[in-house]
Parts: C-alpha cells; structure tokens; sequence
C-alpha cells in the first residue's frame, strides 16, 4: 500500500499551471505515466496509457483516410543519402537533424543511410518507378511509422528525436487536383481536431519563411494551449511539381504527352497528444476528451464490503460494456476511495460512476463528471444511454471552453506595441506585406511567428503591422511550440 | 490498354512451382505487387496489397493480445551500444548484424546506436525502471513495429534487412507465470496460424542450438511450404531470470524479500504473409484464407453494356458490404472480362460474382471459387449468407489441403539415410540423443535443421537416428527458409 499512497502525494504536488506552466505538463505526463524518458538522447517510451491515446486517434484517422480513398503502404526507414540530396530546398531543410547510420554488422557502408526524417524522397523515388500513364493516377498513399530528427532541445510529445506520426503522399494528373487533395486532407484534420480531440484550430497558409521544405505551399491548423501558445497540430503540403521534377516522376498523359505529376504530403503526429494535455488540462490532471480516452467510465465500489455493491457494480460493467462503452471496474481493495477518486481525476476519465449502497437502494448512480468537476445523480436504469449523453455533452463542453479561451486571448493588432503586447499571451491577428523581413523583426523583437494566413481573409486594415507599407495579408502571429 | 493487357499477359507466365519453386515465388509477389524492391539495400517496401493482407493480420492478432490482458507501447527504435552488450549470448546472437547510427545531425556520437534488431534490452531497461513490489506485476507488453538485421541474403517478406512485426514482452513475479505466458501465447499463434491463416503448424520446443539468443527455452510453430521446406512461422521465448540478472530487474516479493522477475518474449512478423503465398498458392498466383483477404468478394458484370446489369451489380456490392464482407466491384471498361478473370485470380480474391443477362433473368449469380478453381450457381437472394458461409468452407478446405500436404510429405525415419532422403521433399520425424555434435552433422550432411520438439512425445524407436545412442527426444527435422 505504501507505494500507492505515496503516488496519491504526488497528485498533490501537481505545480499549478500558474505558477509555471512547462513544470505543470511535466508533472502531469510523469503523474499520469503517458510517456516516460529513454535512454537514447531525446527520444520517448510511450506507456499503454499513452499509447492507447495514441492508438485511438490513429483509429479515427485511418478510417477518414480510407474513407477519402487512401491506402496504407509501408516504406523503409532508412534512406540512401544520395537520394536525400536531390531535392534542394528539402535536403536543406533536414540534413541538419538526420541520424545517420554508417556501419551495416562490422563492415563500413559504401554510402551512408539517413534514418528517415521524413519520407518525400523513398515515396517519389518509387512513385518515380510505378506511374506510367495517366491510368495509374492518381496514387494515394500513408504511412503509419516513427521518423527521427536529432533535436537539440526535447519536450515529451511536443519535440522528440524520434517521434511517431502518419505521413500521406499523393500524386496526381493535374495541379487542380493536387490542390483539391491538400485542402481535403486539411479538411480532415481540422474535422478530427474539432470533432475527436475537442480542439478548436485555425486553418489557414503558412508564410514561405514558415513552409515546409521543397513545398510550393504549406497549410496548418493551429490549436491555442494554455500557455497562450501556438501549437502547430497538422500540416498538409502541395509541392506542385517541384520533387517530381527532381526524382522524374513523369506520366504519359491522355493525349500522349510526358507530364510531370502533382504532389501532395499531409501529417500529423503524436504532438497531438501534447495538444490534447495542454488544451485541456487542469489542476488535478488530464481532462480526456470521451472520444479517445481510452477509458471513458470508471466504476467506483463505495463500501464495496456492503452486501450487493461488488454484484452491482460488476453488473453495470457487463451492461456498459455490452453497451459498447470502454470502462473499468476499479475493484482495489489496497487503496481508498479517495484515493481512488484522485487517481482516476488525474488520468482524466471523462465520466466517474460511483455505486454505494444508498444509491443502490434507491436505484441511482452517483456521476461525477472530469471536465466540470460536479456530481449528478442519474438513474440506474437506461444508464448507458445517459452515460453516452453525458459523454457527447463533456466533449462539447471541452471544445467550448477551449475555443472561449482561444477567442478571449485572440486580437486584433495594427501596430508592434500591441503585436508585441498581444503575443505575450495569445494570438495576434493582423495585416501583414508579406515580406520574410518583417516576420524576421517580429520574431527578433517577441520571439514569435506568423501563424498562417486564414482562409476569411476579410481586412482589418490597410497597412502592414510591422513595417507600415501595404498590406497584403490578414495573418495570425504567436508564440509557438 | 495496352499497358494492362500486357499485364495479362504476365499472368500466363508464371514459372510453374515444379520447375522453379522459388522464381515461382518471386513472379508471384512481383505479378501480385504486394511488395517491391526499395533503394535500400535488402529492404523491401510493401505496397497496398500486401499491407493490407498485413493489416488484417494485426487486428486479429491485436484483439487476441488484448483479450489475453497486454497493453501496447511504443519504445525507441535506437539502442545505445552498452544496453545491447549487457547481455552476453544476446550480444552474441544479434552483433553480428546491427545497423548502426554513428552521427546525428553533424556530430559524431559519442556513442553508438544500434538500429533495433529486436527490443529485449530497451525492455529491460524500462522495466527495472518500472517494477518496484509483487504489486506491479505482471507486466505484460507488446509493441508493433519495424526492426532491421543487416541480413547477407534477402528475400521479399521471408528474410529482410527490415521486417515488421510484433514483439510481446512481459514480466512475471514466479517462474510458473513466466511458464504459463510462454505457451499461451504459442498457442494464440497457433490458433492464428490455423484459424486465421488456414496454415497447418506444429507447436513445439526448439533444440539449444536453434533457440533465441538469451532464451532459457524457445518454443515455435513450424510450417510446411510446398517445396516441402519448414518455415519458422512464430516464436514465444521464456528467458527465466536470465535477461533479469543481466539488467537488474528485482521486485519486492509478498515476503519482502528481492527478486528477480521471469521474463518473456514473443513475436510474428511480416514472414507470415510469405508463408501464406507458399502455402496456398497455386499456377494462376494467390489462394487468400478469407479472413485476411484484402478483397473477398470481387463482382465482374458480364455484357455491361446490356440493359440493368451494372445497376444489378452496383445493387449487389452495397448489399455484400452491408453484410460486413470485403467487396469490389470491378466495372472497368478497359480491359476484357477474361482479363479481370486472370487478374482476380492471381491476387486470389477468394470468391468472384460474375452477373450477366440471363444471370438476372433466372434470379442467379454465377460464383467462381478461387481455391477449387470451380464454378457453382447461387440464387441472388441471400446471396450475403451464402458467400459467408462459402467463405468459411474455403478457408477450411486451404487449410485441409495444406494439412494434407504437410501430412503426406512428413515420415518417420529411424536411420541417416532415410532422413536424408525424407528431408529432400519434406519433415523427417525423428528421435534424437539431446546432443548439438548430431545437429551439426545432420546440417552439414542433409543442410537440413531440427524444428523443434512436438508436445507429443510418444517415442518412435529408442536410438538416435544419427549417433544410435540412447535417443531423449523426439523432433522434426527439415531444410526451412
């Protein structure tokens, strides 16, 4: 016993998000075992509970991407330098992070092997093999894997070395249909942002000094964490012909000619982990949105020594599951109730289901719902179906309260006092000339960075927040992870 | 046109299997474009096809390891040269062919990362971190990943730089527990291998000679392939204290004394989708057992262009999906229906629905079984059931013929001679003295290898069948893959 009641100290010693906001997501991935440190360098274990958060959302994607008329292919990890090279922009860009392998048993490779940073160049160099006509087009092709990049500075789930994600990668006849694609993929992960993990984003373009390497455009969404930071929780890239021109990725179009094709890549990652904990969370822990939580209802025996209450409650878990709810028993006779209580506030179960013998006489349940921290008493029977109302009503309810925050700490700027005043603790919405020398300034002087450009791009005004030229785009600025 | 109509071409020219079994394999996997060869050496990439077929796989292997009470994590891909030469057989047994990561970014490492070329050592790591008292046990994890052995000879699926697979980890307080994991999870891959896969295994314990590096005892399910060779088609490793010892993973038992934990491993992997091919597969390409065919179903109007029946087939495909079965309408227009034929049939879609006019008429499809290569008519109207129920028959009639298969090309033999003989088409069932001296000579004589050691011991002679001494055990010995 003494080990657990020791851990419930440590729930105690959460540090208070005001205090200091990074110590508060340490202390709650450590708390709640999401995660833990390895020994390699920068690079994460993912604990079941994380993983099972993990292993939900990557569910909830798959299933849009098939739906989209995607397929899941798997490509090597390692990749020839020589082929890392061929794109400019893009070598440029990753080079600097690459872990590369050297020796293959005890002999010295001949040229060494990049473990993947990311996979453009093994999908165009295969794309480059397997399209020959525009028959075979378009190709729309994910992957689910771990990309490496030698970080210097690392935060669990934010910024790892190696890091687990999906990367698709799509190739099209035509740009209109690249284009249609990109803007699609970014459709979804808004939708799965909003609609799964209760997080309200921005969608929009990234400036070029912000793009992705060797992209002709990048679009993003990005989420508000507590912090009044910037998280950057999806991006979707359209690289027109720029790799197919260099891994000549070539099709004979209908009237015989050799075009080159048009190509998109889109990616998330488990950074959205790091999102959902810092979008969410409070003071006593996680705060799980009930989709993706991998327990959405724990059952709480009160005076399981009573006679009748272990029956009860054992009953209600066949029935919830039945049910197709995913829920636990917590049956531990070695540990309180409040110490109970605790643990499962901290893990951020949306709903807490109490049984006590009162209860049971009277034919009701003692519900305490994690995102309002209140109790309601709900009738035993029907439960399930009351629960998953309960269930839909607490995602909602996470989802408003973030997008309140978000629209309370977002505004409107016309010039760098108020930018610079702004990005201290939210989102500076603002017009913009689009020079790299002005976002250079801003990030000098605030250290933060556009954002991307909204789709709305109605005026706020006429003259560029930075250097008082004209102004060509409406654009978000922050701070950013 | 020209392009698919080449394809069909290829399909009339498959090498037959008793001409080149293993060129039959390789313009199999080629014609089927389940997998292709990457820029890198021996590492294969897998295509939507064969990922597909892997996919299904995972499911019904995941399900079974959740319902047998493991949880999935991820851990890092990169090992650090000193946690790898902890143990010292384990160091021994994988050195040899690790890839290794020498520099990240534009740094030399200070130290060594190996490419994991399997996870007991990060494993032991975390879990000595992690496992404080009895309370915390067992653990029982599994992760699903890719893993890379510099391997000298590669061939696609069976033996590659890089493989995917699962690897099961788990940590028990008594040696029985440990014991018990051990073949449980044998035999959840051998109801897989039967139940799933439609492959006939036997289950049994490896020689010390074949056994994993570091295990005190391996166990494996061994398959026959239709050149008669043994494919090792899954292992579950019990490694007693021994990795414990070398890793320090101690707990404080009920009593409160320290000891070491029993630990386990166990893994499957991308091999098994090249066992399925070697099985099942025939002169027009793939047999898929039903439950992991990507397509179960392929519907193929015949006469199109002729009044309802695209509307009747595209009626038909909505109301198989609905039913829960894996359908594809083919209604393309630009090859034959003799070219659809050839190409269902060599990516061994189990069942293929072909729809015509007078079909219609009479309120019947014509069904084409891919694994009899036979033609039955089925009414239209509870065609759904029908095709489940045809399903089911197909899987245990792969099954069958490849147990009969196994069955006809496996003797008993009691002197050398007979086993060199048996073991040029097939498993030799022998008894055997216990001592690796009889292993050797049998390799270097026959090239042939002990499996393993059936559960059924019953006794077919009392000497061995290589030294004549007192025989101890009774063992299969094969040429495998």
């Amino acid at each position: 016993m003494a080990k657990e009641e020791k851990k419930q100290g440590f729930v105690e010693h959460i540090t208070p998000r005001d205090v200091d906001f990074s110590q508060w997501y340490t202390d709650v991935i450590k708390m709640t075992e999401l995660c833990d440190y390895s020994p390699v360098r920068g690079c994460m274990v993912m604990r079941p509970y994380g993983y099972a958060i993990w292993e939900r959302i990557q569910a909830e994607l798959d299933q849009r991407f098939k739906a989209t008329g995607h397929e899941n292919v798997a490509m090597p990890m390692l990749i020839p330098e020589s082929l890392l090279l061929k794109e400019a922009e893009h070598v440029e860009g990753f080079a600097p992070e690459v872990a590369w392998v050297t020796h293959g048993g005890t002999e010295e490779l001949t040229e060494r092997l990049a473990v993947r940073p990311t996979s453009e160049t093994i999908f165009c160099t295969m794309y480059s093999k397997w399209v020959q006509t525009w028959r075979d087009l378009p190709m729309k092709y994910n992957q689910w894997c771990s990309v490496m990049r030698w970080e210097k500075s690392t935060r669990p789930f934010l910024r790892t070395s190696e890091f687990w994600w999906q990367e698709g990668h799509t190739i099209h006849a035509t740009a209109e249909e690249a284009q249609e694609e990109t803007l699609t993929m970014l459709e979804v992960y808004r939708e799965v942002a909003e609609n799964v993990l209760a997080l309200p984003v921005i969608c929009g373009r990234k400036s070029d000094k912000e793009k992705f390497a060797g992209a002709r455009a990048t679009y993003s969404i990005e989420a508000m964490m507590q912090d009044g930071k910037a998280l950057q929780a999806g991006t979707s890239h359209n690289f027109g012909t720029n790799f197919a021109e260099a891994y000549d990725i070539q099709f004979q179009s209908k009237e015989g000619k050799l075009e080159y094709v048009h190509e998109t890549s889109w990616g998330v990652s488990t950074r959205l982990i790091g999102a959902i904990i810092m979008t969410h969370g409070d003071e006593r822990g996680l705060r799980l949105p009930p989709t993706i939580a991998p327990i959405q209802a724990v059952i709480l025996p009160i005076a399981a020594h009573k006679p009748g209450v272990l029956e009860a409650c054992e009953k209600l878990n066949e029935e919830l599951k039945a049910a197709g709810l995913r829920v636990k028993l917590d049956d531990r006779d070695t540990v309180s109730a409040g110490f109970k209580f605790n643990d499962w506030e901290l893990k951020g179960v949306p709903v807490r289901v109490e049984v006590g013998p009162r209860d049971l006489e009277n034919g009701v349940v003692t519900i305490f719902r994690r995102d309002l921290c209140e109790k309601v008493t709900l009738p035993l029977e029907g439960l399930a179906d009351a629960i998953k109302e309960l269930l839909a009503d607490i995602h909602k309810n996470l989802f408003e309260q973030a997008k309140a925050f978000r629209d309370n700490r977002t505004q409107t700027v016309s010039n760098m006092e108020e930018l610079g005043e702004v990005v201290q603790t939210g989102f500076a919405k603002a017009m913009w000339c689009g020079s790299r020398e002005c976002e250079d300034t801003i990030k000098e002087k605030f250290n933060a960075t556009s954002r991307n450009m909204p789709f709305d791009q109605t005026p706020i005004g006429e003259t560029c927040v930075c250097c008082g030229k004209k102004a060509e785009k409406l654009i978000y600025f922050a701070k950013a992870y």
